[in-house]
């Protein structure tokens, strides 16, 4: 059973957390069967100014967007120890039992058999959900530069407050814009894989998740 | 015999001219048989960040470059009438005398066998001399936003003349920016195809280019 761990591309922006936060997940990698799916970050905030400007269709700009995701694994491969990218879940499974990290090169995977919706709804969060699903995982770790789903946008607001959990169903009729793409509920009730919002600044936040320890995050529950 | 177009990046920061130059591509392709090389543009310009940022090993950075034009190939694509993308450079050459416009997606080509140097010498420039170079093409056209290859840079020195003819000898001794990349000469060396540099605001001047009449551009002669 493997575990499926997005790195979202916002911390990007903070390059020695990064940098930190992907030597303990090369680490983690030799105790626990799991694999990287890549966030978008930077990449894609230069799709969406293109696709604001040029009125593109969206299903052209989410190509662009998972091209995107593969330039952010390629980035993630090079500054994680003991990784592999690979375009094949399979094989990622493979490298997986072996001790070493896969991350995760969705383009020929999305572009060959992509059911979801081509819209700004659908963005890593969903995609990576996707294939949890296609792999059976167990846990679906996204991990982002907040400490999980608040109340309101902690960025902005200091009354915002942390929700611990959150069902399915509550997260579909939220009305706010969260730390993860509006299309993500949707997909976890297909797939029905457990997920963890937790922040990459802690990573014993998700050392703890493996473990099945409790720690601070949102769990998104059924 | 096909003809060999790069649109460069920087003309997206002017959309409505890059509209204007794609639909007369989209035109001049039905009476000419002519390919497109994307540029990489701003999408590259993420990648050159996270290459400073993390001091990023020249490899990982040059294929995230070359996903940077496959994304502008897409985007380029959909605001091109009567084109078509294309991994394949055989298809391509099918497409193209067929009267379409087929847009290369370089990625897979340049991941198999690319047997150029790995560095920011190498940009869409030489890429697509490459590509020329593979289809024994009998012209490079690389459009980009100014005139042609300049004295000095125009966008900053007003004395700045523009250069008619260039010998490539010249070009491998040049010594400062100019508006194609370093590794360009070497190429042009190997390849021994005829190369322009032009400004894509005036389409009229490609079109002259393909026809053969005198137009204001650079031409590099050996």
């Amino acid at each position: 059973m493997v575990e499926v761990i997005k790195v979202g591309g916002s911390l990007a922006e903070d390059s020695v957390n990064l940098i930190t936060l992907c030597q303990e997940l090369g680490a983690l990698a030799k105790s626990h069967k799991m694999l990287i799916v890549p966030g978008g970050g930077k990449f894609a905030d230069v799709v969406r100014e293109f696709y604001r400007n040029f009125d593109l269709p969206d299903t052209v700009a989410h190509k662009m967007a998972i091209l995107s995701m593969d330039q952010f694994a390629l980035f993630l491969s090079s500054i994680t120890p003991n990784s592999q990218t690979t375009y094949v879940l399979e094989e990622a499974r493979g490298l997986s039992s072996t001790g070493i990290l896969p991350i995760i090169l969705p383009s020929n995977l999305m572009f060959q058999k992509d059911h979801l919706e081509h819209s700004w709804d659908v963005t890593s969060d969903s995609i990576t959900a996707y294939i949890a699903g296609l792999l059976l995982a167990k846990k679906l770790i996204l991990v982002t530069d907040v400490d999980g789903i608040f109340t309101e946008d902690p960025k902005k607001d200091l009354d915002a407050r942390m929700i611990e959990k959150l069902s399915v169903n509550e997260l579909l009729d939220w009305n706010k814009r969260t730390s993860v793409d509006k299309f993500l509920p949707r997909i976890l009730l297909k797939t029905r894989v457990d997920c963890y919002v937790v922040n990459g600044k802690h990573p014993e936040r998700i050392k703890a998740i493996l473990k099945g320890e409790k720690t601070i995050c949102t769990r998104i529950i059924f």
